[in-house]
């Protein structure tokens, strides 16, 4: 044989075992995001709720859920973390899910992100993801105040940031979940009263076990999707 | 005769002049609010429109009407020139139209106006208007932005103070004019390419001519109404 | 005697210096503010502790006082319930100290207040209280933040509005009570480490038991003062 | 001889003194900033006026200046062009100087910069400069609003974010121009009726003539120390 036969072979031997091993090997899937997401991981949040609905399923081996949800956190705070908690973990899918407080520190602090920049930061994102052939999730910002009317300050603000990430999903060719449609959609029937809160969320933005087990049902949705 | 027939009498000599001179004296309209009420005097101003309509339908003599706008005014603006620019001109309407800068200011200042505060404020002008018989027409704001999706930044925060208003009319038996119902309506219908401005705007705020012309249209049919 | 005669005089021994004190009735002093003044009648607060320094001094019988302070008040806070909660007590004495949250709710909530809308409704303050010849005396606000370089995020506002309230004193001919001054001054002093809290305040406004130790000797210096 | 020869001494007669230039190769100096270093290209911008005064020391030949500013640009704005508007232009010596707009954008859009992410992304562009053995000069923000007792509404922030900057200098031993404190230092002298603009800057901000060549002063300054 000549060298380079061997050196095939030699390949194979490698390869095939990391093939096979490709298609036993769970998907890694990362939920990158703020402080809704950092309750995700807690007993009753949304990501233990799709790790248990994916039990039920018989198919929690075929994933490896993690969390990387830091409270507070704008779009360029996902971008400074990037490399740490997401690239250097090689996962399979990520999720972004990120623009509650891009929008919500504009009046708590004066320091939201301009509607450029959110994109300029969330594309870079995609493009370093897009690199490592992650396949990336994006997700529209749920809701500040559960009004169903669109009377709750920052509606028009969380509409215009969710036009933009679905303006980023045609361009890149990303799959979207649309979570602040659903949420919309969700509040219409569910809040007669139009209360504040109470219903998905506790305090306007974080989840109630209703508001955690609605999000796990559509990630876990747009995770079995193709 | 006994003395209360002559007292009757006496009160009718005095009465009846005045019942005729209610007939004949124009009634005196003010519209009291911020910067697009002080250009509503300007030569293509809505006040101005509101004026040559009148005088189209030979009813020019009926009204007397007068602007009383100032540029960046919020609800407590006018609370503390009430008694200058409104009361102390005897008027027998008055259209409050104010809002805007209360939702604007907050983040183009950090001076807008609690909602709690807007209320009270919005009360207390009409708590002395009453007190001086006039008729109060309540009128909600119109738009930041002209898009027709509530995706523009203050939607949200506009729909909110236009609740207030709503709910302030209801609770005080007033005649309201939902000017944000209304440019919603209309936008709806007229910004097929869901533009920010150039519509019935020329700043997202400040009215251009098809502004004007739609904003009088909507006071006059308030004005007339009953 | 009997016993009975004997109670008699004993309650006169007591109750005529009563008397006597009560041709010279007490001074009735209210401190009108937000959450501090509000927990200045806590068992630690500045109000309870200018009480008991004047029972040291055996003069508690000369002064009534009487804390009407509402947390998150601004200037137009206290004007809205002015009536009710000052004009209709009949004071003698009223201290004026508002400002942090016209200042503060710029950034936490974008609903601060305009400088010249501060002074506007300060000097309707004044103007109502001089019309019942009340004795004012208008406080600088004190601090959001304790470091002594003026590096404090509100620094710059904070003296501007001190600043302000400087000018009302002198137009008005009223006794200030420079409190900023005075904590500044004092943060100079005592701390070294230029810690942004823990020395007057607990929290970068609200007061430790120094604090309020501090602000019951000045209330106490201005209130003796003539 | 040959024509090859003869071409061989055409480009030495033009090579070599081009080889001596490139041993006193001009020093390629980048001001990388906001709108005032937009604004210092121009004919009586200080970039412009760095130049002259360099001209008239006969030392013009020594450097090469270029303006890498840009309106509105925040720390995150720098670092988002970094790559094309400076790395690739190869530069010498870069002179930061951005923080205006993190602190002003707060109370006017509400999209300032956290101080955190203010230091992270300065430390990132200070450390992508140093890879490329880049002279980084460090410069504190100079004013928003030219009132010398501290009571600019942002006096606090821009000197808090000045401090951070001097704390940056020294941990990263960089040359630290402290803009801020010599603009103060100027102001305490030469505004002596403590007004808010007209001195150096014509709108509390941008400068003027005078501002432009006390700033150039500065810059040449630092330019040439060591």
């Amino acid at each position: 044989m000549t060298r380079f036969v061997l050196k095939c072979i030699q390949i194979a031997v490698i390869a095939l075992p990391l093939l096979a091993m490709r298609q036993d090997k769970p998907l890694k899937v990362i939920f990158f995001g703020d402080s809704i997401t950092q309750a995700g991981v807690s007993p009753t949040g949304y990501i233990t709720k799709v790790g248990e609905m994916l039990k039920a399923k018989g198919k929690d081996v075929d994933y490896e859920l993690a969390g990387a949800g830091i409270g507070g956190n704008k779009v360029y705070d996902l971008y400074l973390r990037l490399e740490d908690d997401v690239l250097s973990k090689k996962p399979d899918v990520v999720f972004i899910y990120v623009g509650i407080n891009d929008v919500w520190h504009k009046s708590s602090y004066g320091t939201g992100t301009d509607p450029d920049k959110y994109v300029r930061f969330y594309e870079a994102l995609i493009r370093k993801m897009k690199a490592q052939n992650i396949r990336v999730i994006v997700c529209t910002p749920t809701v500040i105040g559960e009004r169903n009317d669109n009377s709750n300050p920052q509606d028009g603000d969380l509409n215009l940031y969710s036009n933009l990430i679905r303006e980023i999903a045609t361009k890149n060719n990303l799959q979207l979940l649309d979570l602040r449609k659903q949420f919309q959609d969700y509040l219409l029937k569910n809040n007669p009263q139009n209360v504040e809160k109470g219903i998905l969320t506790s305090d306007r933005v974080h989840l109630t076990e209703e508001g955690n087990k609605f999000l796990a049902e559509r990630m876990l949705e747009a995770l079995e999707q193709k």
